[in-house]
């Protein structure tokens, strides 16, 4: 039954994860009132009291997603903890609780499982979250993460994918391609120390790309600008599987196509600059790259004298009718359609 | 720093599985208003409006937790699901809400995974929980599972492992010791298999102690029985780990010893007739086999009348001064001590 003895059996990577999710939940309804929002935006939203209790899930696997030859386990705890955050913040709201459950194989000491715990401990006190729960079981190989975030935002105040709007911009945080670009680096320091177990690595000039791979940031300052700045984004996601893929996630949700416009794409100097050592294409970096956990999301045309000029936002395009799908336009004109070729589990 | 060079460093052996929780999590303490009770009970409790939010999260890993050899996939699902509900009504709770993530390798088909979720489905309709979210990926060996469940119950009537008197009767749902006998059956037959693959097992005969392991059930009903019968539990624990280990943690969360008669333990014939042929002490299943999922709680002596001679439950014992400890009180009035010799991970 389970080993794939027929040929004519379906390959899960025939579908890619989100094919795939959208497949096997597809026949699940929601029965209960308190159930508001289910599968398909960053978080789901229950209804338990006056606010909204946001609920997001993440799994993380050695060998797929983290590669402990370069990451301490100490930024391992902190990172696996910020990016379910980030889930939260990109529903505008506010994260206020997670369960972290790990399998570890007979590899691991309890001073490495501490370290690990540093590391969530450090991100609980950074963005104010309290761990109530979770699981410790043995694996037969390597380690194996899951969490689970909860938070809470007003009604009013949540940011769906599904609400932007034709005519409304789009918005990105921070710089794009910069985690992409540290793991270029530190896969390389990995071959040569492969090759030569003495060698020493030589990291600097790479340090802003390398602590965004390793230590990158959930935008709580982003989602406390905007309400300070008093705008309620039609529509966000955080940008975990680069920003292409997410624009399509958008897209899709909200029924609107985009135009995107290549020269506004906010990159940092030290990320154009190994782009160029390692003669890789910048833009194809922040497109397909991710793991910046920056946050894209839309406003109206009215709010744009809030956030013009601000060194913090960008804005990076705006939405169209849903005919015209996601473009791309660069510094000659010239559109390309954009496709979701951000990092793929399967 | 990963692999366990030093050999003084300490092994994740040593501790087992609840005092290395302990010992990661002593140190985080609850900021938010919104959390009650963090980890330590079967679920943790949140508030977020009127009633009390309850959160609980299990972590699954095949080769550790569940063998595909002899459990179908669909029945996989169905018990995960099952399981983790069951933590929700030891709470005296109502789940509500699930998150399902899985990792899976490029052994499962797309139909294989179906499958699962079918499982997950008939757990969802049988028990009225939504499936609101989740994450899918893949992994480098074999099937993981994490399932988060979410439920409510009014703060007067959730019961916690905390509150058990002296004196209070110590009550067990159903029967025990089937899922344990069943695991054996399975695990014989299994054994016969690979010597012999086209023997075809006979498992007439066994069929209620195998269904208690591939299919074990949550008590919903006796969560409505009690509120029927108007018992609120003053301590509630499910039976995941062997009975030993959950009156341990009834225990040593009331701060009251436990004295437990042998004689009043709840066996189904079929299960006496397994330890029989396995010439195994059914005591010692009742004991430390674990996954039954019943539920253990405690109740004022005052409600004895209501559930005396009541078909799905049993008195086992009752709760006494704390100096006196845990023990089992056999047919010839000799007293043992209980230890936790449940099911362990480590």
């Amino acid at each position: 039954m389970l080993e794939n003895k027929t040929p004519s059996k379906t390959a899960i990577s025939e579908l890619g994860e989100f094919a795939l999710i959208d497949h096997l939940t597809s026949s699940f309804n929601l029965k209960h009132k308190t159930s508001v929002l289910g599968i398909g935006d960053d978080a789901a939203v229950l209804k338990f009291g006056k606010d909204e209790t946001l609920v997001s899930t993440d799994l993380l696997i050695e060998g797929v997603h983290f590669d402990l030859s370069y990451m301490p386990l100490k930024h391992l705890g902190y990172k696996a903890v910020v990016v379910n955050l980030s889930d939260i913040y990109a529903m505008n709201a506010s994260p206020t609780q997670i369960t972290v459950s790990i399998a570890v194989s007979n590899r691991f000491t309890l001073e490495a499982i501490e370290e690990f715990y540093q590391g969530i401990s450090i991100a609980c006190e950074n963005y104010k979250v309290d761990l109530i729960g979770g699981d410790t079981t043995s694996s037969t190989s390597g380690l194996t993460i899951s969490i689970t975030a909860l938070g809470s935002v007003s009604k009013k105040q949540i940011s769906l994918r599904s609400g932007a709007q034709e005519n409304d911009l789009l918005v990105v945080s921070g710089d794009l391609g910069g985690a992409y670009m540290g793991l270029q680096v530190l896969e390389r320091e990995k071959a040569v120390f492969k090759v030569n177990p003495n060698s020493q690595p030589d990291l600097s000039g790479y340090s802003y790309s390398i602590e965004r791979q390793l230590k990158p940031k959930a935008r709580k300052d982003i989602i406390e600008l905007l309400d300070e700045l008093d705008i309620k984004p039609s529509a966000m996601i955080d940008i975990s599987d680069g920003l292409s893929s997410e624009i399509l996630h958008l897209s899709k949700a909200s029924d609107v196509g985009f135009h995107l416009f290549e020269e506004k794409l906010p990159i940092d100097p030290e990320v154009i600059g190994i782009c160029e050592e390692f003669k890789f294409n910048s833009t194809t970096a922040v497109l397909n790259g991710g793991e910046d956990y920056e946050l894209l999301f839309t406003i109206s045309q009215n709010d744009f004298e809030k956030i013009k000029n601000h060194p913090l936002l960008t804005v990076i395009g705006h939405a169209i009718d849903s005919k015209g799908g996601c473009q791309m336009i660069n510094g000659i004109g010239h559109q390309i359609e954009l496709t979701a070729q951000g990092w793929k589990s399967f």
